[in-house]
């Protein structure tokens, strides 16, 4: 793997001043795309442009591929559609050659499309294109290598051949019928020991197991987990006949996975865009504001509901109000991530919801508890007084519960309804648990208040 | 894929009470291991034995490897060592021996091994048990696919062949000179297009880039890094020599990305223990008890430091306490998680410390200027009084810029000494924040009041 430090940084910068072609080309020959990519993406616009045009087409096709989102776009925006077409397009798999076309502006998109002399490829992209983001069809490929059950090996592996040449890694080799409709499948181990019975037919070697495949317009999420449950490094993708529509390859799912994987820690951790440290000061500072402000309107109701409480009488109360905030917000936190993380891995069991909530107030009343009376305990050691350590951890224990049980609720509920669980991790479920916790504490103190009065 | 629910297992549960193999066997003989294993993960343990047992061979060994720890070692445990070496381990491929030995007793791992009939077998299981968990030996399987350069198609197609048949799958083909060591690979894409051409030699064939590989004992998070860096469906791992040892492949890669990226997440959310919503109540309290205790620890020191300012006098003080609270908290997640996230993913760029630490408190400035203003402008609206409304957006201020700063450093400082910087995410951030903004809001409050007296 590439080590990028400042040094070689900025001897590619000082080369790139120069016009140091030549010694350019020479230091990028033997990189991989990814390691281009990443140099690409520190330099500056005019820097990273004026390197990436010594590429080879081939190598741009890829580098352009492994850019970071805004770089890509100011170096596509910097090209004519031809340049595009030529030097890009050509030089794609067809999954990735419709992302390219979807970062475009529509009318620039159509524009190099038309230009491909391949008119398969431009059917194939424009194809890709309409299937929506987030479907399995958006994450697949059209290229990929097929055979017909009724073949002989020989005819096969000279038909393998030919459609391998055109392909960048071949994985899998599917076997159709005549109408293209998916029958089978054959490894790289079964084509290896088939070449010597070379008049056997397809459908004799085939895989016998059934075949597991998706439809395109089901969802991506649903295909990754396919492949990953069922260990395949490509999901072939159908219509509703059965008929071979793409597939989809293990790099991008991996990349799938991680890219949700980190939405969902940035959700939890209440950042509203996906950002990375290396984005700039703006950037990160809008994916972060959202969550502030939700708990700046949060933090008006506390102040509220403390001011509805008469706390100059009070005041000693005041002392626990960052405990109770704290540990129900904490809590809430808690139930929510483990109810996320169980919907993500289709994990959750067979009960419903009010069997999660039922096992959820079981681990609400034994924390509940456990930590009620550690509170009554240690508060009446240190001298905070009866009555207060009392209110405490009656509160704590509600609070506990509460925050338990809607913290389970919320994000089972926004499932049940289709939208994205993990928005209930974050300041949603912080903020509420906030103020109904200090609701339930400040009841607790004034019935209590009143019981001694 | 199965969609289990309870009617389908109350069937399956009346046929093993009654003891109806036949239709037993013939209820799973089309389903894939991965779904035998979800169907005997959901039974009671006799249940899941007495079905287990029913089980092919094969199936058993792809199945055993699918299944929940526990269940699996209640399942072992309920085998005989002889049982275990020829019906489970004798259909494993090495890694999957390995990490079945890996969880029985090491003088019943022994007794296992040394029942295997092939040395081979048994001393490439030995050879993987030697590598700690965490490293990329550990997650590799030594059964793989090599010829040598020096061959010409014809024999390295025989030679394939005979390799390949003992082989659940074959991913890529090795390259190696007559010491075993790599000098590259060739692709399903390579071999179909070579086997025209019978009497070149392999290494014109190979491919020419440089080919990426890994050491045993680096870690396996920098293998699976390469393997998604690099789009690879297997990862060569060699010795100092570059002599090959084995090869991890994408499937392996793909459960380790996955369980990495679900510890950090339950980490940042507060679970000290890797549980599914599926655990017990029991698991699941446990494993959120340890947040809960720090928390209780962290409201204790707040009651001290409100306690320690005449709360009595200045009661109002009292409102704003959960906002402060709650900001600093928050704030200082959104931190760590960039951070840990840029860790993980290695996008923290070029900078060191300092540079992370300078963009930051430009990320907290601005956030903490316009929360603060926003705060100021809407208590005064809402009729909290002056100079508590000046104090409250003060020591947001404070509190924004000094969260965003410590939850930067405290994880760059954890890694930096080799400890994980996912474990600042949760409890630890959340509290010290809390506390230190309350003495930031609290000395602001003392300061402001003396000013004014």
């Amino acid at each position: 793997m590439l080590e990028l430090n400042k040094d070689y940084l900025q001897v590619l910068v000082d080369r790139i001043d120069a016009g140091q072609d030549t010694e350019l080309r020479n230091s990028l020959v033997d990189l991989h795309a990814t390691d281009v990519a990443e140099i690409l993406d520190r330099l500056k616009f005019d820097q990273a442009n004026y390197l990436f045009r010594l590429l080879e087409n081939e190598v741009k096709a890829d580098v352009l591929i492994e850019l970071d989102e805004e770089q890509r776009s100011s170096l596509l925006h910097a090209m004519t559609a031809e340049e595009i077409a030529e030097e890009v397009l050509e030089n794609l798999d067809s999954d990735d050659a419709a992302d390219v076309m979807s970062e475009l502006p529509d009318t620039k998109a159509e524009e190099v499309i038309g230009l491909l002399e391949d008119p398969e490829q431009a059917s194939d992209i424009r194809d890709l294109l309409n299937y929506p983001e987030g479907t399995a069809g958006a994450l697949m490929a059209k290229e990929l290598v097929k055979v017909q059950g009724e073949w002989t090996v020989t005819r096969a592996i000279r038909e393998i051949r030919r459609q391998a040449e055109e392909l960048h890694q071949v994985y899998t080799v599917y076997v159709v019928d005549e109408n293209d409709c998916l029958t089978g499948r054959l490894s790289l181990k079964h084509l290896l020991l088939a070449a010597e019975s070379t008049r056997s037919k397809i459908k004799d070697l085939q895989k016998e197991d059934g075949i597991i495949s998706i439809l395109g317009q089901e969802s991506a999420d649903k295909a990754t987990k396919l492949m990953e449950r069922y260990d395949l490094v490509a999901l072939p993708v159908v219509d509703k006949e059965n008929c071979l529509l793409g597939r989809i390859t293990i790099d991008d799912a991996v990349d799938a996975i991680i890219e949700d994987a980190e939405r969902d820690y940035q959700l939890a951790s209440g950042i509203s865009e996906d950002v990375e440290s290396s984005d700039s000061v703006w950037t990160l500072t809008r994916a972060r504001l959202p969550w502030l402000l939700i708990g700046l309107v949060g933090g008006l109701g506390g102040a509220y509901i403390i001011g509805a409480f008469d706390i100059h009488e009070n005041a000693r109360m005041a002392l626990f109000i960052p405990l109770i905030a704290a540990m129900g917000g904490n809590v809430g936190v808690q139930s929510a991530a483990i109810v996320v993380q169980g919907l993500a891995s289709s994990s959750l069991g067979t009960g419903g919801i009010l069997s999660r909530l039922s096992k959820e107030l079981g681990v609400g009343l034994i924390n509940g508890f456990i930590c009620a009376l550690l509170i009554l305990g240690s508060s009446m050691v240190l001298g905070f007084g009866t009555s207060l350590s009392i209110t405490v951890s009656i509160a704590l224990l509600c609070v506990i519960v509460f925050a338990a049980l809607f913290g389970t609720f919320v994000p089972l509920m926004l499932d049940r309804y289709k939208i994205d669980p993990a928005l209930a991790t974050g300041p949603f479920i912080t903020t509420v648990n906030d103020i109904i916790g200090l609701m339930i504490y400040f009841a607790v103190g004034s019935m209590i208040s009143a019981y001694l009065a």
